[in-house]
């Protein structure tokens, strides 16, 4: 409700700054006896991880997991799973000179109107790094679905600054720090070296996809699935659009051709992206989602201080130049959290099996 | 929770189905003492209207709402405002052929699975009739946001279909059913009345705005204002996408671009849309979102039955060529909703006034 | 949140006041493929309905309940059940003296300071009329938990003002106007009509009780089952007590005395009341609650109106000299609607069955 | 929603057990600016700390807690507050002879029917240390309060077993370990004593009250202050029973007698409890709790194992003989959170100040 916690019943309450002594979560409504310890987690919290590249933010951080509560045995016991990650390489001093200005483009500007304080250190609350319990979360989720229905999320990139990726294969994604689907990034690595070089930062597109997602999660009118996703997806921190299966290209498509046909084997396409009237399909989910350029750049820009009076703006810090480029596990973690949220809610209302209703299925006929 | 209720603060509760005797919803969180009377309401419901032109479905319902609660003596009172549409023009006969098929790009598929009983009629719940309820809700919170801050929504068609629409002057919108901020629409007359004739559909852009916004509204983790717009516009019934700001082709562009520059006179541009780190500038909230092309169309498809068979749909029944024809009143009454929940949000968490702290306000310096 | 919805996976949103057009409530989260109707619910309206006796108020409503939304052909869709019943015997003129005053020990003086503004006719939103639509949203609730379940509930009167009821039988309850587990009531006939005749009110004692609850039903630390029912029955208007099992008395208890001794055959006693630790034990929910006697009065009572200055307050209109007496149907309805939604939460939690977990169940061993 | 977080503007989330690494809550909805350290909460945690006198269990348990966030240079930032404290003077192994046994009366039955899986360390999730983090998240409440309204909280034991206890003066309570509202309190020393040597254990009563209390908080109808408070109160561990004002006693009297009447002075007596319709009046807020003997006990007691088999269980471990005698703390935070929130809640509906409608206001007339 005050805008920390996500989800209902798979719920994550999210904690921390940036520069703070630790940030975390706790996960409340996960199903008891589930096989789960650090290791599990830890493996989604890697692939995040900032200092795997030289194209990403330096700072070094291990980000290690602690279990404080939840689990007994290795498995979980249906009580909060508190997840801390305590902070280890906060450089504060570099935050100085941002202290009384804004940069543009980032939230500083934001938090010091709404709240007349502001944890300048990092971004404080609004650091990116706050997804790191997001994708904690997410691995818990990952988990459960897997284990119950065989759902398997995964993302790509699909552009980098005015660079298309083309689609070659899934395979590609895990060997390169762009999460890109191609066998060749050397035209990315160039980019992204000149990038950083000018001093400034470039957005990203995302494709994000979830396989094996039972038919008739979701809810009709408000609780959408795809609004679900949506709110997800655009809440992730510089995202400024969000489409689900063909998207903006839906406006120019005609009826006949943008319905996706029922045959008896299965829908013999998928322009909506495993979506209908707000509920799975039992087809892949597909999502797409655009983040902007880095606001925290060393490029001067124009601003104002908190006073209202005009000056120049140099983030030094330690930044990501493309914070999309570590967004794939992100995202997802939070389709994954959506998609948890949903399973719950379905086994609610419609039970594992009930006379007279469909079970939860992952298959389609 | 169950799928049914938008807001928190603002909490509306909406009910009914297309060809049931009634629609409706309850309002619940409307401050008290605001003037509130049915023609207030009826004024943005008949914007939304059936039957109004050629070019939209020809079902004739005067939507006539009456406030059942929460209003005395012409000022609301605290408590629920309960609003009632009776459904006067069903003809449920035209669906005789769905009850047991299914139609591509359709929820039927869906709900039939979900729930294992489906109201076939005019699409029961699924109907974009559905959106009547939230329209009214909407006029209520436009009302108290327009008094306590000056805000103003309206909203326009951008893309119909293949054709790109221009953007002349706002005030050209009232006056064309396609709300095209356009002088002629003859273009688009024709290009409807060809679709109507090949029994086709098409899909839509619409540009939805809100201006007087105050400063300081949303949250900074996951209940960000962005994030609740994103999901109140993909739950519009045939959302395929939603961007704020320059959306996806923030992609494409640098930092140096991107971010806006701030001086003591304010913003010097708005590519953020309105929203930096998930709260509110004090800019105009922009908003844009991609509506897919109508699954009910004349044209037959190919399908399955409720018993996997192969089988061919025709739609009768009476539809809207292009749903994004009447979505304009209903994205500003989403968006409005979305302000007004935040609004009350904000005023719980910072107070009107607190030391400190700076006020909700409407200008930015 | 805002108040007017009760459950948060069964959730009921009730609206309407005392003397406008109708009252209602939109149930969301009945679970599909349930068979409802009318007749169903109205058993229980009629079970609380006024003017059945010279006990109760003298004001004749049928308290006709329509189903707006829903149902299709006799079965629960899964989508919102809105109720709506007309008031049809106002009389608000009868309360044109309490306008500008305040009922001594009546909400009047509170909805005033915290609105600004209230209904004064007929005690507006504070009426204890409002509890109809809980009583119909119960009865759905009942329907339910009876064919999953076979739970059942019932509630009796155990002390009308000074006077005891001891507990004869369940069978006399509905064979009298009192609610009364004994065969001969003329002791409170008597009683009533003196009360009456002196302008006065008082309080009653009720019991109520759920057998056949499946085991585990509850949170353990915050939803905990028995908070929730302290929560449910706190709300009825007058209450201003409740007792889960032996209640107070326990205070005095031991625990070797208390503590319920658990055999092959069962429990051995039920002083816990049927929750252990928060959550459902499978015994009977054992419920006990302290109405107090009605503050609208014939006898004048010194009070002030709202400037403040001193005055004499009589209340015509037509009350209930002792609301008790209609309030088993109510608190029956409450403790269904809290078995309900913790059903459906246990549900998403634990699953029907699930590998491991016990499934609910409504015998003990 | 999954019972592990109370409130909603002010929402606080519990994790832990009593044998994990750490127990802790996150608190979401603090407003930002308010003056926060540890110590601020640690006095109120250390009036709960198990080990003071010979009464209480003998775990010896600092319980220092760690501000982990939302707080910046003094201030707290509107962002999520997470504390923590660790577990230190764990023993598990008292607790190896009930890991297949139930306890009688305690959570031991209902969480492995709930689960299947449950922590048997030291009661794991539904021992009474998890009201540490409540403590604490309530001494935040408390300072907010305080400084906003003038709020004041206090709480006494008024019956330890079958010993009643006189009300002298609320100076005596911080004197004695029994937060006894008397001087001499030798007798509960001697019938302590005589109980701990007979293995057995017994209950209490206790009294909670909240001055300076605003008038106007709590909603009308199903989100009650009263509501709530017996909601937060029959929530505590080993709670029976709750009553606001007169409490059962209403039940006798008559409607001259209980409607408190009201002067210009203010009202002239406080039979309500500070609450009329689910709203406070402005009066104290009276409640009172009673909180049966503690299951775990060194007597043997009949009961059954995991797998349906009699069974003797005698319960070793460190445990208080009353627990009402560390409750008077813990009762005065939930209080407190119920307060908090219904602070926020009526900031949000009504404003701090706003034409037509009084501000929150702490006296009152």
């Amino acid at each position: 409700m005050s805008g920390n916690t996500f989800g209902t019943l798979f719920s994550v309450t999210n904690f921390g700054e940036s520069h703070g002594p630790a940030i975390g979560c706790v996960i409340d409504g996960c199903p008891p006896g589930m096989p789960l310890n650090e290791a599990m987690i830890q493996h989604d919290l890697d692939r995040r991880r900032p200092g795997t590249s030289r194209h990403v933010t330096q700072r070094q951080e291990p980000d290690a997991v602690e279990i404080l509560s939840g689990v007994y045995e290795g498995k979980t016991t249906g009580t909060p799973i508190a997840l801390l990650i305590r902070n280890t390489d906060q450089r504060s001093k570099d935050y100085a000179n941002i202290v009384e200005s804004f940069r543009p483009g980032h939230a500083d500007y934001t938090y010091w109107h709404k709240y007349g304080i502001r944890d300048p250190r990092g971004g404080g609350r609004s650091s990116a790094r706050l997804t790191a319990p997001t994708v904690a979360a997410g691995a818990v989720a990952k988990q459960w679905l897997k284990a119950q229905f065989g759902t398997e999320f995964r993302a790509c990139m699909t552009q980098l600054g005015e660079l298309d990726i083309p689609f070659e294969d899934w395979m590609h994604v895990p060997n390169n720090p762009f999460f890109a689907p191609v066998a060749d990034v050397s035209a990315f690595e160039d980019y992204m070296d000149a990038l950083r070089k000018a001093g400034d930062s470039c957005g990203a597109r995302i494709r994000v996809q979830a396989s094996g997602v039972p038919v008739g999660l979701g809810q009709p009118l408000y609780n959408k699935l795809d609004a679900d996703i949506a709110y997800a997806m655009m809440g992730l921190n510089a995202v400024k659009g969000v489409e689900i299966g063909v998207g903006f290209a839906s406006v120019a498509q005609r009826g006949t051709v943008h319905g996706d046909s029922l045959t008896p084997a299965g829908f013999a396409s998928n322009h909506a992206g495993g979506v209908l009237g707000g509920i799975s399909t039992g087809q892949d989910l597909e999502v797409s989602i655009a983040i902007k350029p880095t606001s925290s750049i060393l490029s001067p820009r124009d601003s104002i201080d908190i006073h209202g009076q005009p000056t120049e703006v140099i983030t030094k810090g330690r930044h990501d130049p493309c914070v999309g480029i570590r967004a794939a596990p992100i995202a997802e973690a939070l389709l994954a959290l959506v998609v948890m949220d949903h399973a719950l809610l379905h086994r609610a209302q419609c039970g594992d099996v009930q006379q007279g209703v469909p079970p939860i299925r992952s298959s389609l006929l």
